[in-house]
């Protein structure tokens, strides 16, 4: 049970069912999930994180598949059961397969691995690193 | 400073200089990244890293670029410097700029902030989008 | 259902009983929690635990409100249940509102966001940032 | 050394100077740190990042210094050189004094210790402490 | 509920079923954690990891019980429900009891106090803890 | 630099002084590491947490040794700098070698990936696991 009592949309503000229409036809369904609900107590914070998750997800120079994958990558390492979930079936309405998902959580998997064993040993980062190996300007 | 000597290619026994090779071959490129020389005090833990590595992280039903921001993704969110560092490289050989840098730091940035607000309110999970949100069978 | 067995008031040695009710004088309730059943079974891990959550936590030049609060902001952070669930229910016995509680964690959501940024830009700390700011000797 | 080139004021397009107009204006302060400068690569990332950021660290019913002292206990908790750094300086000029910080490392501290103790025991929840405490409805 | 299906032995391949049969003659047990069934839906993945852990928990330089709690350790830090129920049990048939996983939990609940202690006031490495303080050459 | 100033032995207090000399007898030492010098600043702070780690880290059920080391996989998880680089120097002076150090990473690594695996496929805990898997009363 949430630690905060829900908003649904029949008891919402004004101002909590703009949002809440702006959530639905964005994702063209017709029902709102307990994340949202949750934030509605403060109005501010529905609004805000809302907008940031619209504005961020949207597809641009990466494509909205990969966004979700990249969005399970950062919940699966903060093991969020919720942010897992929910971003799991988002990532599979976009067309991520059972085979895309193995494939994804082994790259995960191995990321996790592999930062414990640079963490672990205190590895110096190699001068060609430095600098995210942009080109030299 | 490394918590653990590095072995250089000059130095290594055969075993691993076995490996060092099919990492140069296999990433087109002269030389071993620092990662690599400190896990060669173990040569077991070192074949098996690279071995796990070079499986994952082969494109398959996940491109070889979408791969590497996975990888960005889960070493920022652990705050791992030389996986920060050294991803964000071959992410850049692969081929993502500065634009796709900051589109993906936008997702993994607005990804730690739900994840966080969704376990700080301990919103239940709804339950379309348990079970991965996968067909029924 | 916990790894370890708990231990009851009625079942327990005089020696833990004193810290059960040092608790339960100190808090001024009339039951102990679960938590600190559970470290009974080592008596010294509960009086030791016990005896630096009591000195921690008592109004200092930091109100015990705003301590509270940052419990809960390192629990969420974590992302441990049992300490989200029951530090927001101790924030709200000291006064935390629903609309504190959501400014608590819109404060939460956005640094673990900016968080995100910060390591995976790998920006480096500005001079006059570093020594914590505080003034010269 | 930054992944990303930083934008300086100088070089700065008339979108990303007027966030750092407004930066400076709302901080009272006559420079960018480096934080906004490798935002300011992705002009919508900075705006929406620093609108994000002003937003949540306005005085409200939890006051400025206390928001500085939990941003600083989520960044301690990530292990964020950058933000601790950064964070630490802020709630030095909103007032935190050393004993300020002791006190405040106390509870971040200790808070993460019982975070651990209680996961590794996989404690239940006590009843009393679901819905976050919250009065009946 | 799993985010994947599980496969159970009498619906696996050849390939699988090969793992599983290993899992089993490995450990001197006749059946198959869910952490393997969800796995083998990419026989790659299931195959990489399963030899991984095996190679990893052969009795070694480190005997087979504190690698174990070596286990628990990561797992109670990175607050895996699934590992920290799972290891903790291992842990147990290797010999551990309830005094040792509480003088465990001890260690471990400490060791997250300092590195928040440690993080917080962002104290430079003492010169002589370099190098992991091994000799030098 | 240290967000926090260092206390000095000649510049501290009888009871801080007291702690130090306590440091430095308790480990047949004749200095004092920067960690405890930055906790000085607020006396409480490094008489409870000296005493905490006394206590945690003398030999009980569990030896010395794989205490350290478990403190080391707790640090390395966090990614603590400092913690990694002072608690692997004191493992090695508690007599760990190189190839311990290597099969220790080896195990950290492996329980990171796993526990990305088990979070990202949110497997549900076996039943025969819950519990701890501690024998039936």
């Amino acid at each position: 049970m949430a630690t905060i009592e829900f908003i649904e949309y029949e008891d919402a503000s004004p101002e909590v069912r703009k949002v809440y229409d702006d959530i639905m036809a964005t994702r063209k369904i017709d029902w709102i999930n307990n994340f949202w609900k949750a934030l509605a107590v403060q109005p501010e914070l529905l609004r805000r994180t809302w907008n940031g998750v619209k504005e961020v997800m949207v597809p641009g120079v990466i494509d909205a598949l990969t966004k979700e994958m990249i969005y399970v990558a950062v919940s699966v390492t903060n093991g969020c059961e919720y942010c897992i979930n929910s971003h799991t079936a988002a990532a599979r309405n976009k067309g991520m397969t059972d085979e895309m998902l193995s494939e994804l959580m082994g790259v995960i998997g191995m990321a996790n691995q592999t930062n414990s064993l640079a963490n672990g040993f205190q590895i110096d980062v190699d001068k060609v690193f430095r600098n995210g190996g942009r080109p030299k300007q």
